[in-house]
């Protein structure tokens, strides 16, 4: 380890950047050199800000999306439709969504997919509070986890569990991206909207 | 910004992520959302870290290196060679040297390069604290700058100002590195390396 080469201090900083995921040391490096030269102000900001984000932030009760409030604005809304909820792996997933400023029914956040390699099973995701929301009065389930094979899996679990309850369910579409140039899509996209084909 | 969509403690996580450097909207939004999951006591001690480090971190009274003592280990070590002052930009670059475990004399620390584009003067380094150092019993002054406009400006400027002294001055060999395959190198390495010739 490069740190070794450095003083304590700067060995730790060095080291709690190289635990945060895609941080290699070289860049757990520069990153800890920053934060030693910027304003001790700004230092401090950094580091309230990351505790008070995770002790205030928590999971939305209705639809389980991280968020500092009991229930999320996107919840909280009544102008939105409540009666069609959208699947999705994570708040990330949600604000992806949001972004489009076209979906106005709400959402129901997994914090994960099944994937028996990684040892996630059903119960492990946000499963059972989904079930106990389509007790209430639900026209539709857009399942909109990822076009992965964790994504799908999961998608084909929720929909058989949703099987008996009646509730339309459906998937999000899954083809070539918008603007995507064909020549550079793999085969696997490229047969998947071939079967989704719509008539025009 | 994508982090209009999440709530404020969220935001502000992912704000402060952004201001570091190279890190974009995404990446800073994957590390908010990896710190939210985080245990709260790892949150806790990458934060008390982040402030310890910036606070008790100094610049060595010997040869300005970023240190938690009032004289860094190296100019602590009487077994160095003191004569021998080998310059670098960083603290980053004297690791780098300490990395190879040869190198037995001590640093001068620059903070920094001579960059009239970017405003920086030879005020703005190290390099009085350097001039101090140089009035004792010095034999060699290697210049390890980059080998970058900035790095070459600053050597240059050094070499200049040592040069009434009469103190031997020395620059680090630029040319191939090792393991470099010559039809991957740019041409003025290659020129670099044709000057730097040496006989066999």
């Amino acid at each position: 380890m490069a740190s070794d080469y450095y003083s304590k201090q700067i060995s730790n900083l060095i080291a709690e950047f190289s635990r945060l995921p895609g941080i290699g040391e070289k860049t757990a490096q520069r990153l800890a050199f920053h934060v030693l030269h910027m304003p001790i102000e700004d230092v401090k900001r950094f580091s309230d800000t990351l505790t008070k984000a995770r002790e205030q932030v928590r999971y939305c009760s209705v639809c389980c999306t991280l968020t500092d409030r009991e229930v999320c604005p996107v919840c909280d809304d009544q102008k939105r439709d409540h009666k069609q909820i959208m699947v999705v792996e994570d708040s990330r997933d949600m604000a992806a969504y949001e972004k489009t400023h076209k979906y106005g029914g709400v959402y129901h956040v997994l914090h994960g997919a099944i994937s028996p390699m990684q040892g996630i099973g059903p119960a492990d995701i946000r499963l059972k509070e989904l079930m106990v929301r389509l007790q209430g009065d639900v026209d539709e389930v857009i399942i909109a986890t990822n076009s992965s094979l964790e994504g799908e899996t999961t998608a084909m679990y929720i929909a058989k569990l949703i099987k008996p309850t009646g509730i339309k369910t459906t998937r999000i579409a899954s083809g070539v991206p918008v603007g995507g140039e064909l020549e550079y899509i793999d085969e696997v996209t490229l047969l998947r909207a071939l079967d989704g084909r719509t008539e025009l």
